[in-house]
């Protein structure tokens, strides 16, 4: 196998986005079992499967999916609706996490499990070049921003992972030319229309992890939009806490954590792969700076500027 | 008491119905409670519960209600919204319980207890007779699906209990003519209008146990439609797992202890009841039914072909 | 800091009221932390916080959020929709415990502590009075049922709190209009909107606290909508339970505990008032009553009637 694509019935996007995904061809009949609705594809590499629990209190679902329906999950894409304060509407992506969390090692507010990551599907790039190229031939991006987003929330799994959303109130998350944009997305990046290719990491590339920045990562996309780089984790600046310094000594806080487990949890994703990190430099102090890229070589990560990051 | 009919505020379905049902005639104020808010019956046999929390994970609710407001519960009918990957439009019926995952004693993913099952209301037979022919006299027969489900899900209760669905998207858990085909069955069933009957086990009857087929138990169902028979639990396949077989001993697996509690909790919800087993024969490989049957004869259920069922 | 607007993305009314009251003048953009995203007020006062989570299971996010945004909160109100089963709309306000439910310690069905109050904010009283009569300019009293129920379900916090609701369909959890009417409610209330007030508890005055009754409060709502008296905790008759009693005893039941707590949690929120009590006298028996003034006497918590509450 290869993908499990999970939505839930809680959600009314992920609803969406489910039901314009099964109008593609090659879907088989969907089966009960005891965690879900399970439907498979043709092309006997990816399952979708609809939940009743919503998608960020699934910790284990990829294990679970795995032991019921003998599939193997080598990467899981959940379909989810998007929620923003300003009421934006987003077309958005992230990988999962809540690795710059304090104290480590309990139930997050939003799922997964406080200092955890899950590692990010590597077509993290692929998924979100391909959405914007989709999303501008729909003649969706005056109306929706083309976005992505730093790591966050749960579930606690370990497949790699990524959300696929739509937002950012109920007006988009039922929006079927939305939900058009992510189908055709996941058809192209899977392999699952005549024509398209199913990109794997196959052992060797460079894969950047962003840190720094607020949430919608700004200048991690711009890099990511005007590259074919591969893509790992990105933590905004919420997730890199440093406390206050009051000499030279190596500064206190989540930070170190949050940043290893960013490294540690894209590594597993990209066996083989050069990591280096980008940093948004002006969100962060000078002694700052200096702590993260003292860490970052200790863990071999180089730190990289926009214009040394390689061509494809 | 009787019947207590268990609404969601978190399901638009659960609430439609709800809405429709109170509309019947001979409903005193609603009182809140400390689980919720009651409405009862004039008839002294029906209550109407609104809970906060999602029905699939209210287990115990049965006793609390019974604790807090002195009624007494022996039927539970929890009202439902209906979810499926295919978005077929459908009214269905079914009763609860997952004993067929493994390992049994933990808490299943869409709620129950894995291993366990709920005895089904009596009444499953007669509500889906009933069902049906509102459905038809109401012109929805066309638009949508009349069916069944195999036991499936949450809550744990003690009490006789059944849900009514309407599915399968958001479109249809608000349509009111669905929820009246529901609120005119329940008024039929529990004898809630002038000139219905309130139907009751009386200690005696034939009681079908399904095992075997897809979720929707197609040939369970047709038996069902043409007879007057007494309904328990469906089984379907999926929850019917046997390992494979290498000799002739007998088959390991799940399936006979999700065998052996579908049996005892029919026969907790018809006491003094013949309980028979119908086989969708062709959904089991031979040294599979062997098994069954051996195992059933063991249990004292006898297993009837669909011409055997004894006419009404 | 002050007050903390805490919203949900599972609940639409909540969502509708949070969308107009950022439409107020001087928010900044919202950030995302841990525990939700925040949008902080330029009048340094109020944080507006939306998580993810129902509101209701969000014990203690009242300390989350100090720790993790460094403002101190010292009244939370919750925007939220209203459910009821005879589905009238209305406008709706109540402090938050489940004093009453009994055995004590366990989680709730809808949240919170069994035998736990949370301080009601001090600003119910006139917040309702505000709500009324802003909902009257805005047209909507004919529409809208405009009311306060008695204390009830969760979540469990420290801080002084309220619920500010739209009720009590899908419906109105939608219609901008009532949220309109919440957002200017606290606008003015918060002192966010020229011209306006923020008033505070002082140190000083008459605190009414609400016994017996239905679940919308009428003979409470009646004082307190004609005068200008400061409101702490309303228990209904639900949450006063008295065992039946033989003799001259002391009534044993879970009554006292509910009072006394109420009793604390009001003078929690309202250090240094003079604490009163209203009773719905009709709503009690001859010795419920005697027994309830005798352990209120004991708790120094005069009983006074309607007439005899203090003008402002």
């Amino acid at each position: 196998m290869g993908t499990l694509l999970l939505a839930s019935s809680e959600d009314p996007a992920s609803m969406n986005i489910l039901s314009k995904v099964l109008e593609l061809e090659g879907w088989g009949d969907s089966r009960i079992f005891s965690h879900g609705q399970v439907s498979r594809h043709s092309c006997g590499r990816v399952d979708a499967l609809l939940i009743d629990e919503l998608h960020i209190w699934a910790d284990g679902i990829d294990s679970e999916h795995e032991s019921v329906t003998g599939s193997i999950v080598d990467e899981v894409l959940v379909l989810s609706k998007h929620v923003s304060a300003s009421e934006t509407p987003a077309l958005t992506l992230h990988a999962v996490g809540v690795p710059g969390e304090y104290p480590h090692g309990k139930k997050a507010r939003s799922g997964g499990i406080t200092g955890s990551a899950v590692p990010p599907s590597p077509r993290f790039g692929e998924l979100f070049r391909t959405m914007n190229r989709i999303a501008i031939e729909l003649g969706l991006e005056k109306e929706y921003d083309l976005t992505m987003e730093a790591t966050h929330h749960g579930p606690l799994l370990e497949t790699p992972t990524l959300y696929l959303e739509i937002g950012s109130t109920a007006e988009q998350w039922v929006d079927e030319r939305a939900a058009r944009v992510w189908s055709e997305t996941i058809s192209l990046c899977l392999g699952l229309s005549e024509g398209s290719t199913n990109t794997k990491w196959t052992g060797s590339g460079n894969v950047m992890i962003g840190l720094g920045g607020g949430h919608y990562a700004p200048r991690h996309k711009a890099v990511i939009s005007s590259s074919e780089v591969w893509v790992g984790h990105i933590l905004a600046n919420y997730a890199i806490v440093f406390e206050d310094q009051d000499d030279d000594s190596i500064p206190l806080g989540p930070w170190a954590h949050a940043v290893r487990t960013a490294v540690e949890s894209t590594r597993m994703a990209f066996p083989g792969g050069n990591v280096f990190a980008h940093l948004d430099r002006k969100s962060f102090k000078g002694w700052q700076r200096q702590a993260l890229t003292s860490l970052l070589s200790e863990l071999e990560v180089p730190v990289l500027r926009g214009k040394q990051i390689p061509l494809p």
